[in-house]
């Protein structure tokens, strides 16, 4: 017998999400569950309508059997009908002979796939929004207890004016929240495909209500509303639009994107020898030099999301070749690129959680830093203080430019003060205000506390609460491999 | 002198967008008066504040001489500089000498770029926002006027049950819709990045306002209300967000992937000669085969729009990549990006307008289409038909495929006709009632028509209303090439 | 138990590779199979230059459990040491006693990682360059068969001179040849990442051979060898080149683009009733429309090119991040990328297999389109024929571009022929000429006859000879769904 | 009169690439005299081969009016004809009346535009390659000049076995080398386009030369030779095969990752203070923080980079939805996508070569990280020397990783020696010997500076010799802005 480890296996699987509900979602059961659900709703509205091919006999054998699923019957009768809605009518009619004659009518293949995808969709959402808010509530928690640690900030990769690693956290915070938000709004926004017949016309369903416009719009709404969707699409062709695809992979990229961004400042971070992320007992850094503490966990995440990154290209090119009330080069990608970019939220969400459970700051490197860099970070503030005692902004820019650039050169091989930087007399009218200053640092670093604290109070917490169970917040996750 | 035509330049400009507004908002002149604008917003605010380093004479003055700008100096400048805030700011300077100490004050670079940046993209989503209603009310006018226009719905490009050719362009109208109400929504809630400082702490404006919070947070909110933005970001490093960035680009993408599906469909619909783009007096379809008449607007579309496709993979990559409180690795991507997707939008919306004040429908070829295929298509009904005397939908569905393939390859040689399809005694009881409906084909396009109407009228029309004027109503546009 | 119906699974193994020997490939087995022989190279290798800690018997008894994989104890271990190496260089030393001591000695990870993923990328270039060489003879049996078939050319979709079917499709089988000669040079340059150590430099293997810089190399040259690889890298960092990662993932994705262009052409040919793929005897076409024989196959094809067409952005992305001497961020993308990119060429080719095996010319209906154009096409030569009467080449262009015009109007409500066009005494010199040809519609094809037989025969043929087998010529794919 | 700066300009023309050849390449005037040039090989050709058509005063007017552009007629023409070469057709007759009438004779529009484009390609690809080869050459001196510069070697960022300044540059040599060797090779199989007729099939001179195809033959081969190139498509359809463009597009792209990788690796250096990039005299590194020395030119080389990454996509586009025998839709992407790669790639190579002949080692920086994770890096050398004397590998591993990440946390607080960490017994068989090998780390540093030499003077300076000059050597470049 072939085992799994006999066939390429996708990682995502067996490796960046072993036990997460996504992988259970876009299963083969729950595709077919969620069609069977669909052709009994179906069933059931249209015998609310007064359909009277339907009998409640048939409705009551579809629900007893839609566990039932008889996989390799499934399978041979899609290899034999190159059809796998028409495959899986066959199966479920095979179990159900009551409803055989009945099942899909007057529906087309679309109306269970696409409104299928939608509920998984649906609840694949559900779950990330839980646990993007888990996330954010870690980065909130770090950048709450850091926001008072100083720390130099960093433009263009070179020190810059001071900041804090809270304020830091807070940039991260606001990266995944915006993220967050368009998630939570596609989820609130998401259309029902409903009932719309094989190309949107709606024709077989007018044939069975003989011509009852109001009937076949009430089919198409009481099967929304059993479905639990509050919006659906009126105009449809045979599918429903991909943009709507394209918005929720525009949003998952999204949330790549901000954890690439957010992984890679770690990772130059923990070069530089600020941050740390959390490292396993037994872990093995390298098979060569035994010594090694390396980032892998954020460069895992940068590289799952430069895979998640590519797929709104993907996304694009489905809603630009639709064609006309159809064409089916949308399905490969469908089946893939959807599950996948989930996927791929999952693993990346999973790892950036338990980063931030044990990320560290190297405390006493990040002083030394501050320390050695303060003399040229006071400058900024020089050069206000020169124009409050009437000097002009450029000429001040420009002594400064001078005298710090100077100083860069005699630090190579010696420390320098601040006091030997401003040594000019050029600065006689603020040396001593700046000197005192030298001594706290932490008036350098501008609103830095009271921001952190404003923006978790007011736009983080608030949004991600309702989300959160006393569990989500206590818990910890740990990485499979 | 070196002439236009002596160096490369974007087609863009020179080709597809010529005279458009889109390629003013975007110049140096247009950037140049946005960051003046801001130095006397910032002055100005200042001053209402009560910092006394700012006079109202040299805010007078920088606004008397707002549009005084010496290029060669400017270029001068920042050859030398390598900065182009600073050449700026130093060329403003020199022209408003009582303000030269003052320009400036407190801001980092991005105070000015990314705030200008800001003003600029709203003025041209403003734009864009009305081009797109127009074309939105030039789509509606062509559904409405086809709305009962039979023709073969197509799925997999292969004939499908009946639809009217105005049904088809509500499908069209619904994608650009949705993509309008994205853009429109994205216009609602741009952010402006206000006043924030070198690295996002405020800290040169705690200076400059001895440590009043309060100071600070109210100039941030004089600027950005004197900017006309009803949102600002409250969190930011030295820039805002790229995230912002990427929810623009994504906007316009959409667009784009919007208008290739719509204009692939139309080549296609030109290919089976039911559609005709409209073609101009003295046009030139070939240059080796005078009788042609190519559909060369929608391939330009196709072209224009498949740029545009790769848009997002910048802004993804542009926001992945930021480091820290910055790096500046976005720049040169965000000075062509943001308004050469604009100017792509633009392209294509001027070319969607000509399409539709000129699309044809081939009529008395769609109408033989349509008799041609007839027969097959009312088989779809008839499975209902059958369904509905109490038979089996899948053996219906079976014997009907079985027919209608074996139609298939008799047509191939004779005309073949419904009557010769179902002669089969299976359809003794639905025979006389689909022959009678075979002669009215409208009954097949099930609510096509109260689609159209229910669609334009609830959805559409209500959405770009406030966006047009009669004289946009009555308008028409030309093409340059 | 979990059942593979419970998880998600990618596709492209459950449907579109089911069986095929790349799924093998790129399995856990043959990776971990592929890094013991390496550390079994490595170790003869060693023994061969003399290093003593090496012993035959530990050799032998790596030789003999090459296939003992204790695959729980794998996982457990990985799940510990978060090291995949580590944890296999462990679980290899638990079944090989003797060999425990000097397993993976001097190396790093990577030498097994790099080169084992460079054995098996090889091993799917070999089979997709022979499965690539069938589908190009597919692809020149059709050609040869159709080399005479009269066809309207069409350029902009629109009909164009005449060309033949085969002719066309010679045009598909110079793409499919192109993309083939690029893989085949590829496999050609592949190189061997080798024997380089932690950072490129070889440094512990400069320890273990005392200084000895000839061994070091040889070394290197031995294990490159016994690999079976005539090129290696000599510089590297810990990683060989990701570049050649790239240029594999290019060719790969050429082949995707190619196939995306031939399969939108048979399926626009399709929709125009040119060609017909092949269409299974119990296939479905669709649930709703039992009459309908959609292009699936090729619909197909287009999805899973379009997949394929985005691995380049992420290989790109793998090699411009790649950071310094190695950063780990390339390793999450390459396990999915290398596989499922060889996946999809796979899939790819199988499917275009059956399609050029099955793929019919549906002539009476292309017969028609051209007696139904000729009149048109024949004006190209009118033009050709006027000049060579003396006259002005424009003239001629702007007349016939008027009268054919004209004609097409006419075609609307009646049967034109080229009297008609014609009719006009500018054509008086030629119009005999001209009707004569008419009769003959082969002489307006030019030299397609010609360039298909002389293209196969010195072109194609050649190149691809080598990789068929008898059995490969006579034999026939189908597909599993 | 509009001035440049009161429209959008593309920043590759204004900023980037100022005065380069490639903007005057790629400008109307060069692709006008190409069309016009290959006219009139087109006619010496036809003339040679006897077509009496064609007569000797007709060619030399066109020769002699090759300069002639009459600008404001040209682009009326376009305006009025919708096609650019027949409008350029137009104007050339009205300056050449005697060849008025046979200009184009038998060609089709893409007679001019793809062998134009293709002749400017080649333009392009010259340039590029001297360009390239003078970067190359300056990386080899920095690699040649720092060979013995001892440097951390950095995996996953962090510290890891020792390497050479040189070393590491040799690696950034081999990757512009390996992209170097892919454009030589791409220039040297260019493909001309030829002569080929509407729809490839060569009819029209079919027709002019009465069905010769010998000479048919002959003036493809005629015109291909008078324009320079050594290889031609034999099978086209109206365009050569848009998969050479992809190729190209690839090659050039390649270069854009290679550099992506270098400056991000400069960048990563500069902030850990190893590496500085060239700073201008008057350079302003921050309007808010005038002590700043950013790496901005490794920064915009990211960015235009980054921009390049997303060509192949578009490329890929173009090549998989080419239609037939041709359709339109490649026309705009064409028009900015081959230009504007090249311009990128111009500007890179630019800064590229701006940056290594001023790129600077911050000595005293690097000696220093050197001197405090020496103890660290001599373990790896430890485990070899363990096994040496005969210890098991894993164990040895096991006992150095323990050690090290102690010492690693000591490091924290106090200045950890390589004695303190091995101060085990455990260690004591290689204590000594350790000791003294960390007096001299450059036995640490393995083959480094044997690598170097190597490589530069058998693979590196081989291949690049014959595009240098001693001009190209002794020069050196500035940057605009």
């Amino acid at each position: 017998m072939t085992e799994r480890e006999d066939l390429y296996e996708s990682p995502l699987n067996s490796r960046y999400c072993r036990g997460s509900p996504i992988t259970e979602i876009f299963s083969e059961r729950s595709k077919t569950e969620a069609w069977r659900q669909l052709w009994i709703w179906l069933a059931e509205a249209e015998f609310e309508l007064g359909l009277k091919q339907i009998c409640p006999e048939a409705i009551q054998e579809m629900r007893d059997n839609i566990k039932e699923i008889n996989w390799p019957l499934v399978k041979s009768s899609e290899r034999r009908l190159k059809h796998d809605v028409m495959a899986h009518n066959y199966c479920f009619g095979e179990i159900c002979p009551k409803a055989k004659g009945i099942i899909h009518l007057g529906a087309t293949s679309c109306y269970v796939q696409d409104n299928g995808d939608l509920i998984n969709q649906r609840a694949a959402l559900d779950h990330i929004l839980v646990k993007m808010a888990v996330v954010l509530q870690r980065v909130a928690v770090f950048a709450e207890k850091n926001k008072e640690v100083i720390t130099v900030g960093r433009t263009h990769y070179q020190t810059a004016s001071l900041v804090t690693v809270g304020k830091r956290a807070a940039i991260w915070g606001q990266e995944l929240l915006m993220a967050f938000e368009e998630i939570e709004r596609f989820r609130e926004e998401i259309r029902f495909r409903g009932i719309k017949g094989a190309t949107g016309t709606q024709d077989s369903f007018m044939t069975l209500f003989n011509g009852d416009e109001d009937k076949v719009e009430q089919l198409d709404e009481i099967v929304t509303k059993k479905a639990g969707f509050k919006h659906k699409f009126f105009i449809a062709g045979q599918t429903y639009s991909r943009q709507q695809d394209l918005r929720l992979i525009n949003c998952l990229a999204t949330v790549g994107a901000v954890i690439k961004k957010i992984s890679l400042d770690i990772r130059v971070l923990q070069a530089l020898n600020e941050l740390l992320e959390p490292f396993e007992e037994n872990q093995i850094g390298s098979s060569a030099m035994p010594y090694k503490r390396n980032p892998m966990k954020n460069e895992r995440c940068c590289s799952l999301a430069r895979k998640l990154l590519s797929a709104p290209q993907e996304a694009l090119g489905i809603l630009a070749d639709q064609g006309l009330e159809r064409t089916l080069d949308d399905s490969a990608n469908r089946r893939m690129l959807i599950p996948e970019s989930f996927l791929l939220v999952e693993a990346l969400l999973t790892t950036m959680q338990n980063i931030f459970e044990g990320l560290t700051v190297q405390k006493e490197n990040v002083d030394k830093i501050v320390k050695d860099e303060l003399p040229f970070l006071a400058l900024e503030r020089a050069m206000m203080m020169l124009t409050d005692h009437g000097g002009d902004r450029q000429v001040a820019h420009h002594v400064i430019r001078e005298a710090s650039l100077a100083a860069k050169e005699m630090q190579k091989t010696k420390i320098v003060s601040l006091k030997d930087i401003i040594s000019d007399p050029f600065f006689d009218s603020i040396r001593d205000e700046l000197l005192k200053m030298e001594l706290e640092p932490i008036v350098f670093t501008g609103r830095c506390v009271s921001q952190v604290t404003r923006f978790l109070s007011t736009e983080l917490y608030p949004k991600i609460q309702k989300y959160l169970t006393e569990k989500d917040i206590q818990g910890s996750v740990s990485l499979d491999v």
